[in-house]
């Protein structure tokens, strides 16, 4: 057992791809603080972020806080009309995702959102059509891989065949509900679009890119509010299995359940088995140690070894993003990608059967 | 955070129940390796250990070498008609070990069998009328959850309330092939049920154990053969979700890809979700350290703890059987719970859909 990786390593981490105003994107749609991450992660890239706009001034104020540079638009109309705006990023209501990203394609703009990115199959028809018509990207802001150094690092390993080929990956991704301090629409299942919807498209996401697979089918999902009677549109408990059309499968688990007496908002975990080995992602925190986020396993044939990467792989997402916005190539995910993730988010939610 | 638990600790190390030859048993059938933690455990209880009989003497040679005192019985009969016997374990194949209960039963003593238990439905019910008409007990070992310190443990925890009511157990139990070393009827599907049936039933059996379930529906179970086509009658992977008689839930995976850099035989892992906190077994190894066995991880409202119990708990279920057979009490285990978890693990195996 080596407790560093002998044989293996993380990628450099990646360097802006562009200078300052090549670059220019706005945020609109301030609901969900996943908004600060999209940025933070276009920002780091070389990204220009010159608007923003939400029709809640106080939320632009806390906006302005962390990004002091920004223009706080007078309406969306007024970014949406602005040539130099390449790319349009926001983190509105769930439900309301779509029409967002409708207008800001229809303006001539790639659209960069918030998970889930949709919360039915009529706003997904849509979303597929416009893509077609205006030629722009509708992309999806999957955190929890995207922004996630053991998760990036997993993917470097699985390519560099670490684990032989992936025939399952379990994701476990349970949060934090401090209900008093969400707004009403966290509640409110048709706006947040159900738990395996929200917060299990990151596990669905997961799961299509792991496995490599295009498409898969949910076999089961469930759902459950086992513990919150006051609050009867959250499902505060859900999971799923998924077959995928290579013949690798998935499990995923969401929950509301971590307890306060746990240092982080939640105990995110990854399993990815192959035929040669297994990776496990420890994302925000090692469990029972005081040893900060950023931890994956590796087994194989010649190795077990503990990395802790936090600093040592970035995010290489939001570059090639940029890149592909500016050359019309599809290498950060193709639009197939996460379409087909946001379409097994709905479906399994519209099959869940209700377990309690 | 604390390191070592401040609101809750094992309760104390059980002594042996009873005195040399208070509890006289005897061994049958050697087919698997958990013979010797069968009798290790009754031993270690206070139990006595007279006689073992295999039809293979070199599997009694072996067995005679861990245990010098017992008696080379010439065949089975020499130990079914010794009156002094109370109990016979055994580890026969396991599409055999139903019929060696019956003729421990009708024989009347008490029979404790490897796990799995037995392989079909119509097995069961054969147990199910023997342990009618005889009176006497068909008791299964379950090591995974019976004879490992954290799953003893992890019952104390819950039954103290620090984790609330449980909704949720995940059960991960692979396993290291190691194909060469393995018995012709390993391979062989009606031999040895199937990989739901034979290590499935570990996790089954600890889903209704930590859930208080009396019940359970599989809801979906699949097998897969993924990488080992010259054994085609291995299931080399299954997984299964459950959907408990009180409302609770359960997912499992079990497979035969253990590689070879890992330091044990299996990472397994159990995880159970609560409405007031979780807790994670590491019951064989901590992953990416040296750290040994048997780790606990709780975290609920108040705090989050890392436990090891190597050497603290100890497994009560052995002395508590023995009582239970000279008091025909069910302290250890009830006849119903461990006919239960071998129905549902014929039943997922009967259910599964090969996906690979």
């Amino acid at each position: 057992m080596s407790t560093s990786g002998m044989n293996y390593a993380p990628a450099p981490i990646p360097a802006p791809v562009v200078k300052e105003n090549e670059f220019i994107f706005a945020a609109i749609g301030l609901d969900h603080g996943h908004i600060y991450g999209q940025c933070e992660g276009l920002i780091g890239a070389g990204g220009t972020l010159k608007w923003v706009y939400d029709p809640d001034e106080k939320k632009m104020d806390r906006f302005s806080k962390a990004f002091p540079f920004v223009k706080r638009a007078k309406n969306e109309t007024e970014i949406l009309e602005d040539k130099e705006v390449k790319l349009v990023t926001g983190a509105a209501v769930t439900s309301e995702r779509c029409a967002l990203g409708l207008r800001v394609m229809d303006a001539g703009k790639d659209y960069f959102t918030d998970k889930a990115p949709l919360t039915t199959l009529e706003q997904l028809a849509l979303a597929k059509e416009a893509v077609i018509r205006t030629g722009k990207k509708y992309m999806v802001y999957y955190s929890e891989r995207l922004h996630v150094e053991t998760a990036i690092f997993a993917g470097q390993l699985i390519e560099q065949g670490a684990i032989g080929k992936v025939i399952q990956v379990i994701g476990l991704g349970p949060h934090r509900l401090s209900a008093k301090t969400r707004p009403e629409w966290f509640f409110e299942k048709e706006k947040y679009g159900g738990i395996l919807c929200d917060i299990g498209s990151h596990q669905i996401e997961q799961i299509l890119f792991y496995t490599g697979a295009k498409n898969a089918t949910i076999v089961r999902s469930q759902i459950a509010n086992y513990h919150n009677p006051e609050y009867p549109g959250l499902d505060d408990f859900g999971d799923a299995m998924l077959v995928c059309d290579n013949g690798a499968t998935g499990y995923f688990r969401v929950d509301w359940f971590t307890p306060d007496g746990l240092q982080m908002w939640g105990d995110g975990r990854s399993f990815i088995l192959g035929t040669e080995g297994f990776i496990e992602q420890r994302k925000y925190m090692n469990l029972g140690t005081k040893d900060g986020s950023a931890h994956l396993f590796l087994a194989n044939g010649k190795e077990e070894t503990h990395f802790n990467v936090f600093g040592k792989v970035g995010y290489p997402f939001f570059g090639e993003l940029i890149l592909d916005c500016l050359y019309r190539t599809e290498k950060a995910m193709t639009q197939e990608h996460a379409f087909k993730a946001a379409e097994l988010c709905v479906k399994a939610q519209m099959q869940a059967v209700k377990i309690s």
